[in-house]
């Protein structure tokens, strides 16, 4: 395994792995890999000849108050999982050789950007579509796959491949958990440990709605207030958002017609770190 | 020579001849093809396998109030002289093909598209940059050509390749001009004989200024002013307006000690057409 900082040299590369006809597969990460990211690279490895896992804390998609500065970065344990996953080249560029003196350019998707996360992290989507527009353009990959764990932003990279006819496959894997049901997240390693034990209360709630759906439950509201009432028997977190939503994000109410994105931020109350999660509820047929 | 109407029918093709290994050339055009089109063709034509050819009247650069319904549409005739020039393909989509229901991605190359052409026209560079990104991610160029006429497009597409990575290099040909000196443009076909015969005046007032430019001439306010007399000798013709600017286009006051983009509008006091036109003036080693 390679680690490739060079964006002119991995693409001229790629460019001339495409020309001999072998097919790329890509993982883009913010590094601090944890179980989530070596699935995803596990599953497009026998799908492709050549894959890349790029390391990149993008600091377009953060906010001014946001946490970019001690977000995680282990680029050296994060290679050595990579390489175990079978990834043939880590592309690990720094802020400066992705921004360089003058960059200006904005790639944006739209109303669906500015609801949910979109609303609670206002630029964020942008700076996704940009970085991945961007990691797209250098990786040159054939099928690049996303964890469902952030579902808006699988929402969102689907809205600018299909606007933009990018030439690239998405496969979307389900989120992976903690065996006591937390979804796996760099972030999780903000939590305390007693914040730590109160987390899989957050996917509690989802399964409450989940149970409650597949009883036949199909008003918005009352939804809601299933996984609600779930996180107000949590002492050491409090409920940002629990949304139920169709796919374009936007929220639903009264009784439910179509398939429903339920997704919840919840923040902790020593550590103050977000946690996300979500489930899809698909109509009966 | 082939007319290919399918965005996926044309991608897939050109992603299998790359995969070949076959070197894509591209022009970008939105028909009514004139001489500087032909031009652009003819060079790209021998440093290419593949020459394509698009033309589509792209809805999304045009502001509200603007041509869009009136400019020129003669498919007929252009796909004439694009086979006489040599082009493969012509890829001549629809409005709906390009831009489907739920289209919402913007492509945005920051402050310069603020300036001049964007000031005077909201919105026209995003458009510009949404529908060529997303031409050269259908077409897949390795080479596309533009003309310098449009400077500042030239500028801003510049940016956005920079900026995103993109893997295409561009070519860029001098403005191709009437035997009296009136830029080629296709909207040059709204003007009434009496408008035709002052359109030389353009060029003429680029040319006093860059004579001034050689003889020493270096400040920006002194460089408007010779253009702007030169101007007001046309009773067909107001200035809306004439800009010396560095290559980001901000204006420039005062002694200039960078090169200039010498840019200008006028427009037509009866068919009301808008003409462009430009010159470089650079420093002298």
């Amino acid at each position: 395994m390679e680690i490739i900082h060079s964006s002119k040299e991995i693409q001229n590369r790629m460019i001339a792995a495409r020309a001999e006809g072998k097919r790329i597969g890509f993982v883009p990460t913010m590094g601090a890999l944890h179980t989530g990211h070596i699935a995803l690279a596990e599953k497009v490895r026998p799908d492709c000849d050549i894959l890349v896992l790029s390391i990149f804390v993008n600091p377009l998609q953060f906010g001014p108050s946001e946490d970019l500065d001690k977000y995680p970065r282990t680029l050296e344990s994060d290679a050595e999982k990579a390489q175990a996953a079978g990834v043939d080249i880590i592309f690990a560029p720094s802020p400066r050789e992705m921004y360089p003196q003058g960059f200006e350019t904005t790639v944006s998707c739209g109303s669906i950007t500015t609801r949910l996360e979109g609303a609670a992290r206002p630029g964020h989507f942008d700076g996704v579509t940009t970085v991945v527009l961007k990691l797209f353009n250098i990786v040159q990959p054939h099928v690049s796959v996303f964890g469902q764990k952030d579902a808006q932003q699988v929402l969102v990279i689907r809205r600018m491949v299909e606007d933009l006819s990018i030439p690239v496959e998405l496969d979307i894997l389900p989120t992976v958990r903690e065996s006591d049901g937390l979804a796996m997240s760099s972030r999780n390693a903000y939590l305390t440990s007693e914040e730590r034990l109160q987390g899989p209360i957050i996917q509690r709630g989802l399964l409450d709605a989940q149970e409650a759906w597949n009883r036949g439950e199909r008003n918005a509201e009352q939804l809601r207030k299933i996984v609600l009432n779930c996180y107000a028997q949590s002492s050491l977190m409090t409920t940002e958002y629990v949304s139920v939503a169709d796919y374009s994000c936007v929220e639903l109410s009264g009784e439910i017609s179509s398939e429903v994105l339920l997704s919840v931020v919840c923040r902790t109350a020593v550590s103050q770190t977000r946690l996300i999660d979500n489930s899809i509820m698909k109509l009966l047929d």
